[in-house]
């Protein structure tokens, strides 16, 4: 069995960042507080017709963690595409990415999984890595949330767009090493949320059962993780979540028992990007020399579906260079 | 590592069994001998009003699979969905599903990858089971081609709907061994067919260069796989592939260089049911006693995206005991 360490970090964030000022006006305007409430300051749009498609925003991000990682694309075995937010029967996405990569060895695939998707996406290609069977996976999450929420409510303040990615290595020498995962799926909620017909998000049910369930889910599979690992929380430097509104994520610091200043998100700043939040905000908080080599992470996701999932890795030295130019 | 078995197999065709005759009336009636070169002679229709959605015909497939593989759903840890003629953005299909047959310690996500659906799923499960992170894995191919197609088109003779699964189980002392599977794609040509905005399939490159490009998609991975595992093609004792049409399936006769009579297929009863393709022959033919122990079968596919795998296993013990009632 292998060791299986992540070598390189990319992300995405579309060139229109609206700020509450630049957005389109709301059906009813915000009430004083209302803004520091939902917790979002900044989200970016994507524009398709300009290059911001699915698998364009995955590449972005994609290339940035190859180069990063020192991977050729041609040397990729495993490409994984999360995405939920925009849905055709055929073709997928995956095999687009991977044209635009390069990553002609690759079998690539997409995978749904909706905020879990990233998550996910590492558990798959953990599996194929150690093992044996593959060397080299890209795993990237890609969304298009902001067109998921009807214009005009709150949550188009929340949704935001945007791409992250992670390659992952074999037997590497460095990298952040995965200590573990675990996958959950509670399908008797999968009524829970759904999309309508038009496009958009619908809750069906309380928000105090959805807290109760957030709670749950990242609670649960975190905890087996870590007992997993022999681990405890105490020794869990940081939290990077996927939280999806500012409401869960005071959810989640109670549910894990961890100190809020543990838990990092730039969630103010990109908003909810759903299953590309964990890779966007490890991107930026590795590069920012927040996160540091040696400490050990725990990035809990919660999903509709439902999904419960949890990663843990402990940060080695990675390559954090800006794109050049 | 560990070995990995099929353990169980099991299929669902819908009530609705269209011969040539029920279907509802063509645009332009067929000339003789059009049915025969078509090929196709009955298929399903499924009524998802009657019990019949992506999920439940899962769910039936995977019931019966399970209960031949005297696994409890209970014990699985892992439940794939291969689907693609049915979408939505959430919640997937296989929280459904898990929730149906009770698999509550099962992860249970979704996975494209059009006809390739079921090889590619079983790649997955044999990944994380092979490494030994699970025990027990699912994986079930449901499809609604049907709806793919426009009506009155050539099309909805050849569509049919369905699906198939088949239970994993690793270091089982019984059932079929997996020998190898080859995973590719060949995103370049994500182009080459799609599914036009009134949900109907499109082929964009010209039916010779389909054909050619099938004969690549079933040759390459097969050999692959067959060099990998040791193996020739003349040590295959049977085809259970994936064809789509009665032209490809001729295509993938001589691409392969295997006798004819050594394919496997029931196109002509179920249409071209896509990802679940595989697993209702694989049923079909072993349950028949067509397929027996010691028998090495290749399980090729090839699928709009563009994808291309295969499958080798070796057939053992499997319980085949048709439905009580």
């Amino acid at each position: 069995m292998y060791d299986v360490r992540i070598t390189g970090l990319g992300s995405y964030l579309p060139a229109l960042m609206h700020t509450n000022e630049t957005l389109p006006p709301l059906d009813a305007p915000l009430a004083p507080g209302d803004a520091e409430r939902i917790g979002v300051f900044r989200r970016g749009w994507a524009d398709a017709a300009a290059g911001e498609s699915i698998a364009e925003m995955a590449a972005a991000a994609g290339r940035q963690a190859l180069r990063r990682a020192g991977v050729d694309a041609a040397a990729l075995d495993l490409v994984i595409l999360a995405n939920w937010t925009e849905r055709r029967y055929l073709p997928d996405h995956a095999p687009k990415l991977q044209a635009l990569l390069g990553a002609t060895g690759a079998a690539a695939f997409d995978l749904g999984t909706a905020c879990a998707g990233f998550v996910y996406g590492i558990g798959i290609a953990h599996a194929f890595l150690e093992g044996g069977r593959f060397a080299r996976a890209l795993v990237v999450a890609s969304e298009v949330t902001s067109r998921r929420g009807r214009p005009g409510s709150k949550s188009s303040l929340i949704f935001g767009d945007g791409a992250g990615a992670a390659v992952l290595e074999r037997g590497a020498p460095a990298g952040a090493r995965i200590l573990g995962y675990e996958l959950a799926t509670e399908g008797a909620l999968h009524g829970a949320m759904e999309i309508d017909e038009r496009g958009w998000v619908k809750t069906h049910i309380p928000q105090r059962e959805l807290n109760a369930l957030a709670a749950r889910s990242f609670a649960e599979p975190s905890a087996r993780l870590l007992a997993r690992a022999g681990r405890t929380m105490a020794d869990v430097d940081w939290v990077v979540p996927h939280s999806g509104t500012a409401g869960i994520q005071a959810t989640l610091v109670r549910a894990l028992g961890v100190p809020a200043e543990k838990v990092l998100s730039n969630f103010a700043r990109v908003g909810n990007v759903s299953s590309a939040a964990i890779p966007i905000a490890l991107d930026e908080f590795v590069s920012a020399g927040r996160i540091r080599q040696g400490d050990v992470v725990l990035s809990p996701t919660t999903g509709s579906g439902w999904y419960a999932a949890a990663l843990l890795y402990e940060m080695g030295t990675l390559d954090v260079t800006p794109e050049p130019g």
